[in-house]
């Protein structure tokens, strides 16, 4: 009997995620159900969200349980189908998890245009994307000219957010982890301005690297960055709560940021959360219009790949230390 | 020649607030210069965002300075006028400080129906009253059959935005500070439940009094009662931020409640500040509207009145420690 492999959670992780959390088994290759899509696996994306939905009631993604197969977002090729709607050859783009060969819901694909990159169906077109797209557009709304920080700004949804806002002409300053970092967001990606908050004199290059201080801010983290921003938010400022990296990887919620609720008063800030699937009925105006900039030459992709279904967990360790650069996807082709 | 008497902030306080930082003076009484009004202090509001104002950065008043009249509205008799605007007996709301004669410019002052009270005036149509109309109808927008929590429920905002949430329908519950509060928020004042917050088991308690967890929070404390709020939220909740009372009456900002951002992520919760300058323009329509409901008898104003200039420090020192009800007034009269 044909077998294949796949990745599950052998234990759900109380403290610093590592790859002993994860295991590599090898089963019986599934059957396709009535309904259901056989997917060949090519590519799959690891999102720093997903550590949250490892962390139980912490997430807005249930409850996580050993023993069951990773999940993710891959890249598919049909190899069998008992849906009407796919057949052997489509592209496909849906949860296959981190699955050589899935069984996967016929309603929960799309097919997706074979030739384009992975990195543009798992990241721009993907949940990173739609989330960059509709957290600024619909809920930091920055006007032209107004000052722009983003968080994670090398992150697979970051770079996305600032490339955004330079489009409507907004001055746009990225905080990350590195050097190396800094430079690709200041370099191809075409940041004003970035900051490395490992810096021991972080919250002094933060400001010298906002003087008109901040309209729009995008946080992917919380802690210690989000305090910084918070004490230099202008009136009417908007704080676009996307995630929160800097508490992912640990059991328990930590204090919250100084400034929370008196600068909120003060400067009449508003700070709003949101979770992508929200607008879930606008996804094709977003990869339309994103599409359109893409070959326009107005926003790019950066995707830090490995190679081979047993590097996951090693992928997804390294997404949470920082060492990736935009979306990082993991190659099984 | 003539003197009279106002009280002057004698020392900025770097702590708890106490009478001592006050202190009552006797002065010549002021000219009137042109385009001022002399007013003839009757009575005068204090609100606890004054805590803020004697805080120097750390408000948006700007920095206090000893040795200055301690300022606040008041409700006033004109005795002279070198204003077209005003005459002699006219009555009027304005700037006049802790002061029983002020010259005050004629463009802040406002002229009123002398022949209502003063809690209307001072509370429900001056800066309290506007700030429980504006944040509850323009930031928190809460709908007919939504949970409403009021924190400082029964402070001088407190006790006018839960009336107006339960005019609009809402479930509305108040927190306060002792048996007593609680029991003229679910007596007189309408409320559906009301919690007090210096109860050993106040956790248990609100959670018990948000069955239906909660749409609209506001929030006048920070602190603790503001993060039990934020672990109740419902998805797309509302917390609108007015104040923080919580942090007013020490110097440094504390750290910010448990939960921000992850959970305003997880039930994609909006918080936002304002201040209600911001809807200054509206002021009118806000005050006609209220009058109505007043006469309508479906909205009621509560005071603490105290008597005297030398009795306002006590007054702001009670306040500040939760000790009054309703609109805090010193009257002169």
């Amino acid at each position: 009997m044909a077998s294949h492999r796949r990745v599950i959670i052998a234990s759900v992780p109380d403290g610093p995620l590592e790859p002993g959390h994860f295991a590599v088994q090898s089963v019986p290759s599934p059957d396709c159900g009535e309904g259901e899509v056989l997917c060949r696996t090519q590519a799959f994306t690891i999102g720093a969200g997903q550590r949250a939905g490892l962390q139980g009631s912490a997430s807005y993604a249930g409850a996580p349980v050993a023993g069951v197969v990773m999940g993710g977002t891959g890249l598919a090729v049909v190899e069998a189908s008992k849906s009407p709607d796919f057949k052997p050859g489509d592209v496909v783009v849906g949860p296959t998890g981190w699955d050589e060969l899935a069984a996967v819901k016929a309603s929960a694909l799309r097919r997706v245009d074979g030739a384009a990159d992975a990195s543009l169906h798992l990241g721009l077109y993907g949940t990173n994307g739609l989330t960059a797209y509709f957290g600024l557009h619909e809920i930091g709304r920055p006007e032209r000219g107004q000052a722009v920080v983003v968080s994670a700004a090398a992150g697979s949804v970051g770079h996305m957010v600032g490339q955004f806002a330079k489009r409507l002409g907004c001055r746009v300053v990225g905080v990350a982890g590195s050097a190396e970092k800094c430079g690709v967001l200041t370099g191809e990606l075409g940041f004003d301005a970035a900051v490395n908050y490992k810096a021991h004199d972080f919250r002094d290059q933060f400001r010298a690297a906002t003087p008109d201080r901040i309209d729009v801010y995008w946080d992917n983290t919380g802690g210690a960055i989000l305090e910084s921003a918070l004490f230099c938010m202008n009136t009417f400022g908007r704080i676009v709560c996307c995630g929160a990296v800097s508490a992912y990887d640990g059991a328990k919620p930590a204090a919250g940021p100084r400034g929370v609720p008196g600068l909120l008063v003060n400067n009449q800030v508003r700070m709003e959360g949101f979770i992508v699937y929200r607008f879930a009925d606008r996804y094709d105006e977003a990869r339309k219009a994103m599409a359109q900039w893409v070959a326009a030459g107005e926003v790019q992709t950066r995707t830090t790949e490995y190679r081979g279904l047993e590097s996951a967990p090693q992928a997804f360790v390294d997404l949470l230390a920082g060492r990736t650069i935009g979306t990082t996807i993991v190659r099984l082709d």
